[in-house]
């Protein structure tokens, strides 16, 4: 799979090499904003004003971070090496105030309104919306014991459901990742149009998708001031456990009967699934193994156990999960499918984590999926990938799943 | 009405007078975030991290222009002087670069992802969500032949909506202002919950929200670049009344035949309803009188005809709108409510074009509800109450409006 995504890279190269630079505005931007721009051999140009400032940085989350370059007019502009495709969060640094660029949509990442650019992936449509029956994306409030409070959570319906109003269909739950919220995997990742074209192709079942806030906090908890204390320090990890463990009640108490009070869904463990990414995957894995009972499908996308924080500690799968893998039969009876993805190009850290995760399930002979999406890195696109490999197997018997994701 | 108004801005003084600062963050932060806060006498704190700023000023879009304080630890802060109730949109302009603050919550206008600060209302919760059904919020996606695209809209639906199978529903087209979306009216307006709580009062008639994007495109129109070109100006004018055509097409000819073959709606026209507010006021009044054999109930929110580009003309109802309004008797008998609605403290302009319209309307005996919203500039204050004004006067008889409107 390496070799596949080294030889994009060349292959973006040899382009850029050829190319005049036919730069068009991103489909990421908002009403006729002409920048930022891109052009067909996926580089990106930025242009930000702010006329009296003495210095201007674009950073790219997981791309260049370069000082942009001052023009006569009061722009400040920076052009990229060729990008990986896909969405690329970005902030601007102004006279060392980090802030978002006016000119694209706002996606809820970092823990803020960012920016980011959209760069198209050559022969990938899977995931714009197609002539296609398209579903609905419905956002519901309930009430939540566990927090004492009216949640957000958004979700798809397939093309079918108003119409055929006596099926009942099963329910994938997923969620976004650290810093992100419940609109991520819609605004972001286009999952919407992603089950629109793979249940058009027909070899995804029409399911329910469910993405709720992963941020829960028990009645009467109050967080701490996390000024100055950033995405991975100590202060913020211990509210994140908090966190997750509220939204582990929150999800199983107040999200799912709710859910399937509200809609036609299949309630049975055989027909419930989970999956997310980074945190995300963090927080299905701690759901589903503590609530087997109820699931019996589970992804990690580029998040999985607390693969981050395992450290040289390498996965027992004889004792991990309250033991749920001793028995490695018995496992693949009881959980479907248990898919790992991982890009190619995420952090060592990462990567070390889930590879490491993969190695210790083949060692204890755990029956599951590892994908590696080539050249991409800790980004939606890697996301996206992971779903269009991991919706089509769901709700499937094992042997199916593996036709099921390569097509009919 | 007026005194009203400044009987609330006496008391809130007074109030300032009383109050020590009991600052708490706003509820339009992102999740954390400490500021923006506001205290009980309305007064906004505003936090900016520039350390390397020579100057930092808040611009708030109807409120103070000011520039901040510098404080040792790189942060910029202001506090303004009690302000009105309601949400506010602000940016900050960090050594020229107009940008947003990345602890508000992103809110679409100005065209573009704007920071906004919510000043509670004492005593006003219809546009909190509260322990009452709630309806769905959903989105859709349509194709126009119109525009030759994929377009977005946002439905809400009421609470029964899933459950009460055979009922058909009433339908209000609802729509934002110029440079906002179609996300406006749930994330700024809380139109939702404004329904949500009208519906539980009883004295207004469940009935479905449809929430269009207004900036349509006919096939092959090209935006011309407005770089430079602010809101107003001619070039930007031109494009908005391009716009404005082929909005009046794709709703007429694309939308509301998908939304009447989508959703359970009643469709004759004593069953449709067109609202907006500014730009989307003009809207409606352009759409609604070229089609009244659609429409027979409408609303205009801080805009209506085209009051702001009138001038000195006044409207003649003997002419005007295809003559529709020649025969006053008549007009009341087609046309079940004309609604138009005006802050008392809106720029001059905004306000003479509505009192003039207001005035037209009385001069030519036109049956019409002038409301006033005391104290509010032209911001989503005065559109949530006039939208808690307006919507219970809905596919009601004239007769039954006032007494719906007042509470039952």
């Amino acid at each position: 799979m390496k070799s596949i995504g080294v030889w994009i890279l060349f292959a973006a190269t040899f382009c850029y090499a050829q190319d005049s630079g036919d730069f068009k505005p991103a489909t990421s931007n908002v009403l006729d904003a002409q920048y930022p721009k891109v052009d067909s051999s996926s580089r990106v140009q930025i242009r930000f004003k702010a006329p009296d400032a003495t210095k201007v940085r674009v950073n790219f989350w997981s791309g260049p971070k370069a000082d942009m370059e001052k023009q006569s007019d009061g722009f400040w502009t920076f052009t990229t090496p060729p990008m990986a495709p896909g969405l690329h969060y970005y902030t601007v640094i102004v006279d060392g105030a980090e802030v978002s660029d006016p000119a694209s949509t706002a996606y809820f990442g970092g823990s803020k309104w960012a920016s980011a650019v959209e760069v198209p992936e050559a022969g990938a449509d899977y995931y714009l919306p197609k002539d296609v029956p398209h579903g609905q994306v419905r956002e519901i409030w309930y009430h939540s014991a566990v927090t004492g409070t009216w949640r957000h959570a958004v979700v798809y319906l397939p093309p079918d459901y108003d119409t055929q109003t006596r099926v009942r269909y099963p329910v994938l739950y997923l969620q976004h990742g650290g810093g992100e919220d419940e609109s991520g995997w819609i605004r972001q990742g286009k999952a919407n149009f992603i089950l629109d074209n793979l249940i058009a192709s027909g070899n995804t079942r029409p399911m329910i998708v469910v993405m709720a806030n992963g941020y829960a906090a028990r009645a009467g908890y109050v967080v701490p001031d996390l000024t100055g204390k950033p995405f991975g320090s100590p202060e913020f990890m211990q509210v994140m456990q908090e966190r997750m463990s509220a939204f582990e009640d929150d999800m199983t108490q107040a999200l799912i009967p709710f859910v399937d009070k509200t809609f036609r869904t299949l309630t049975d463990r055989d027909h419930r699934a989970m999956a997310g990414l980074s945190m995300g995957g963090m927080q299905t894995f701690q759901v589903t193994f503590d609530h087997l009972d109820q699931f019996s499908f589970i992804g990690g996308f580029s998040g999985a156990a607390n693969v981050f924080m395992m450290g040289n500690n390498k996965l027992d799968t004889k004792t991990a999960f309250h033991g749920a893998m001793a028995d490695p039969a018995a496992f693949a009876k009881r959980v479907h499918l248990l898919w790992i993805g991982v890009g190619t190009d995420e952090p060592d850290r990462m990567k070390a984590g889930l590879e490491g995760l993969h190695a210790a399930l083949n060692d204890g002979k755990i029956q599951h999926v590892f994908y590696e999406s080539p050249g991409t890195n800790h980004e939606w696109q890697t996301w996206r990938r992971d779903l269009k490999d991991f919706a089509p197997r769901l709700f499937q018997p094992a042997s199916q799943q593996q036709v099921a994701a390569n097509g009919k």
